[in-house]
């Protein structure tokens, strides 16, 4: 899309060239290609480094801008960005693709549905009721239970265990606000890449992220019933008990255990071999690796023992 | 129905007019050709004014009753009910119900199943392995991805998006027990209604009501793995973070904005543009709009930074 | 499979008869065709009085193993009972197996799977995108709602009721770690069994046992969004509320309710008619029956109103 459309689109000014832009992303990973903007003041450090061909942004971070880049300057930011990321959202299934690949020796059951340009490895098991979405990929011997749905872009690597009605790839949960209350979708062109010998157990959700990819790395093990919120990276062979939660942008180190019911807040980062007891809650960045904790507001495991032994004694 | 047949059911006497009873309903909500029921000594006040044909009560609230109306005597009434209700269940199909109506320009997967009666809006897409039930009506523009299964009388409004695997219009949580312990089931013949512009997660679990309809009301955003009990009412542009869990017949007003995990006890109201910290446990009715709680038992969110702080100096 | 051929999978020495072995089990569940393992110093006790053909175990526990029982010593059991747990995993499916057979009067959706050797009884109904796996049994008036996944050799009731998209006999969660802190997965040999009169809810996972049966007992009711880890006994009439978590090898007695979001740890006894507040963390066996708790730690309800109490004056 011409950069004439998007200033249109999000009617403001447009000044520079008007090159083709391809896509959207973060000030950080922009390429010359896509357009950004910020929003929040904590990426404002980032505006001068972009590679992105343009910025939108409201008219008093102006200074900031480099000269190659173009200003698309807006009173609500996010609002603008949200409406834009429409346009980059590619079709949810796309009959000129090519049919599906499918590699040697599967067992792909006659009820399950595989999208038009995904692409199936050698010796796989995908069941009865499973969706397997445009583009997406699936390695050898990786295993889908029925009715698991596998959203179009999104990854899953070999040798995985997917089991069943589990969701890899719905819409990360964004929107922007306005003063009236209203929400306007941010529209999730990411992916979700699950790399090789994970297992999965039933009813998980795995969101996509809105740009670039929520990560599950190598061996992870995901117990039932968890949420993966968009934009998230697995350490390899961590472990996440049922029943977890972790919002947006949480990255996990490896070997990172996470009991039942435990959940994080959204962008902040835990350290390799951190171990979580059932219901912690994770507010806080972690840098030390190897400790264990438990409860909410989150302490090191053996205060929260200690405190739950002073409460008791309150109420003698 | 007869009321006579009724009467029979519960095995109880019957005086008055033998008029056809189409439904059951509260004492509040329940037409001159609908019965209803007395089980809680909370809506012993409801009986007087109510226009049911006849109300199942126990013996000693005889004199409560106008006159008009006809009274089904029993020993357990909420057993009773929990008998009749399933008299008044419709079948889940039913095949001499009309072929579904589908609107102009729909995208409707071959592997998807529209039951007879059912009326999808115009430029809808329904996708592999989605259940649309008998008699639901889905509005224009509406995506419903894989596996999504709306059960039967539901309403899903214009614009919407349903991800995979989330279910609307499982039967609400509710039996009658007896002195045994046994349980019976209260069939749920309500419904469940989503207005305009909603957007809901993956495996998300919304149940119809036990009378009447569970709402979602206009632009309400909902997140993946989501619990709405039976008769709960979300406001316009409510925000239900991941792992919210809402008992039945909470009433939330508009905006109101729950974090991850947090919950409420059922039967309560909440104020409008009222925010919850993640993990909140809400027992009580808020009736001042617009201010943040935090916390189990729930406390307005500073008094929790407090009470925080007092405990984490108890273990220094 | 030949205990040579089991012996040389595991990489250990063999001496004794080469007897014919058909399965792996706990030493207490183990008999004389079946071989058993120890890799947790808890069940050293068992070893003598085990009925298994052959025990792995590490070679220090040589001199508690009675004579007629063939020693497998590996450096770490646990991984080489995951080893040897693939080569006793029966396929997903087999078409070998006769066609499914189905009652007199069933509803079967052309869109349901019932896969070969699965037995359907009288009056079911099962709707479109529901599986019934390999040799499952569902009995007589049960119903089946969308999408509902019943994983291969699971029993389900007579008058059952399963809502949309829950899955009945996924994997539990076990894995053995070696000390890189990789993973291999424990093969789920066992299977599920829910007797007579129960009522599930929508989006539940139920996990098949390791070995032996995970039982949801007669009359049960089960809300949406309920974790049940593998080999957990739910007493008859239990009642488990929403978002309910319960650990691997939790039994509860006959009549336990459990509030909204409430969970227990693994392998621990809740004694009859005992009920959990909403939230509630059980983390010890409950030996008297009939009490209420709530809190987490878990503590009896009063203690915890009291606590509750104390706690909102110290920020006054």
């Amino acid at each position: 899309m011409k950069l004439s459309k998007i200033a249109s689109i999000l009617g403001c000014d447009f000044q520079g060239k008007d090159i083709e832009i391809v896509g959207m992303n973060t000030l950080k990973d922009a390429e010359e290609n896509e357009v950004s903007f910020v929003s929040n003041t904590k990426y404002v450090k980032d505006i001068e480094s972009t590679n992105a061909a343009a910025v939108i942004l409201s008219e008093n971070l102006a200074d900031k801008l480099s000269v190659d880049c173009v200003a698309l300057f807006t009173k609500n930011p996010y609002w603008s960005m949200a409406i834009l990321s429409k346009y980059f959202a590619p079709p949810i299934e796309d009959d000129t693709l090519p049919s599906p690949v499918i590699g040697t020796n599967c067992s792909i059951s006659a009820k399950a549905e595989i999208a038009n340009g995904a692409v199936i490895g050698k010796n796989c098991t995908i069941m009865a009721h499973a969706y397997v979405g445009a583009e997406a990929i699936i390695g050898d011997n990786t295993i889908i239970y029925p009715s698991v749905t596998i959203y179009r872009d999104c990854v899953v690597g070999e040798e995985c265990i997917i089991h069943a009605n589990t969701v890899v790839g719905s819409d990360g949960f964004g929107f922007a606000t306005n003063k009236k209350g209203e929400h306007k979708k941010i529209y999730q062109n990411g992916n979700v890449v699950i790399e090789n010998d994970v297992e999965i157990g039933s009813n998980v959700s795995i969101d996509r992220a809105v740009f670039g990819s929520t990560m599950v790395k190598k061996g992870t093990r995901i117990d039932n019933l968890v949420q993966i919120g968009h934009n998230c990276e697995i350490g390899e062979y961590s472990v996440l008990v049922s029943q977890v939660g972790l919002a947006g942008s949480s990255k996990l180190g490896r070997n990172v255990v996470m009991g039942g019911q435990a959940a994080t807040a959204g962008h902040l980062e835990i350290a390799p071999f951190s171990k979580f007891a059932a219901r912690s809650g994770i507010t806080n960045t972690i840098k030390v690796p190897g400790k264990t904790y438990a409860g909410f507001p989150l302490m090191d495991h053996r205060a929260w023992l200690k405190l739950q032994a002073k409460l008791a004694r309150l109420i003698k």
